[in-house]
């Protein structure tokens, strides 16, 4: 079985360091030097964290068919050499967007807000990896927990990718956002 | 925050008491008695529990706005005291059922199988709750419990529907299957 579950320790180790934290909806989280990734439910004990945020791969609810093979033909995977700057932004929606059905969340992600074409322009540059955070228990701080990365000489590309979208009526639903950049040492 | 995690202990204690288990697709679970059924994260620990089973209620996949709207008018919910009947039926389904985008798996789920519709001819005798369990960790047994209640007037009716819905395409895509049956010491 293929590792669906990571967990994102606030802490002072790992090759990313943190940029800036800001806290764009709602409330921040403390400052932490280093996020350590780690994969699968063994997680080591990190008394100094200051935070620790999982989340866990999943099936896709909006895309089609059609949209998924466009996205496939231009994404590029995690861990490319070039890319060494990242982002992590934990969301978290509000209980009006989970009250919605199928179709009504569905035509505000992608008829209205153009979620998935919005992305797909910022392909291959932008690599992703979405982590459902909101059934892994009751009393998640977060729904979900997003982790992009991209070359240096793209940074601008992605700050207009995520204006974009928090410009967009999906994001009314928005309650929490916090966004986290991150650079290798290298960067 | 209203309960979503349900925690059912097949053990010796509760209300609902055991009258068969049936593997209807892969492996069965062992007998057991009575499942306790748990709201919340604090769950006892039974020593003696020959399986325990976790899923989350969660928002909904697949349902229209039109949907739910002729599903609210009928349902009703658990725990009325006619209802002395019950099932508990977990399922997982094949990893190429989460392979599929949102649109097929609601073409298959709904215009092909027409679980909501049948679901719906069944309204107000069987109520049920849904709970999710593939995004409670990596190495959950099942996708989904099932649990229902009915009257035993209406045991044949429920009956038919799990047929019905066990006879349509979206089963060929269920992997495992266990249907627990209980009822209520004076039904």
């Amino acid at each position: 079985m293929s590792q669906r579950l990571f967990t994102f320790i606030g802490g002072n180790k790992g090759p990313w360091r943190v940029t800036g934290i800001d806290a764009l909806i709602g409330d921040s989280l403390p400052f932490a030097n280093r996020p350590e990734i780690i994969a699968g439910a063994e997680v080591p004990i990190r008394k100094d964290a200051a935070w620790v945020l999982r989340g866990i791969t999943s099936n896709e609810r909006y895309v089609t068919r059609d949209e998924k093979t466009g996205l496939a033909a231009r994404q590029q995977g995690l861990g490319r050499p070039e890319a060494r700057c990242a982002a992590l932004i934990p969301i978290r929606k509000n209980p009006q967007w989970w009250a919605l059905t199928q179709d009504e969340r569905r035509r505000i992600f992608e008829e209205r807000t153009k979620h998935i074409q919005l992305g797909l322009g910022y392909l291959p540059a932008v690599a992703r990896r979405l982590h459902h955070c909101r059934d892994l228990s009751e009393n998640e701080p977060f729904d979900f927990l997003t982790f992009f990365e991209y070359a240096p000489a793209h940074e601008a590309d992605f700050d207009r990718l995520v204006a974009e979208l928090r410009a967009c009526e999906e994001w009314n639903y928005v309650e929490r956002e916090v966004d986290i950049r991150l650079a290798r040492d290298d960067a």
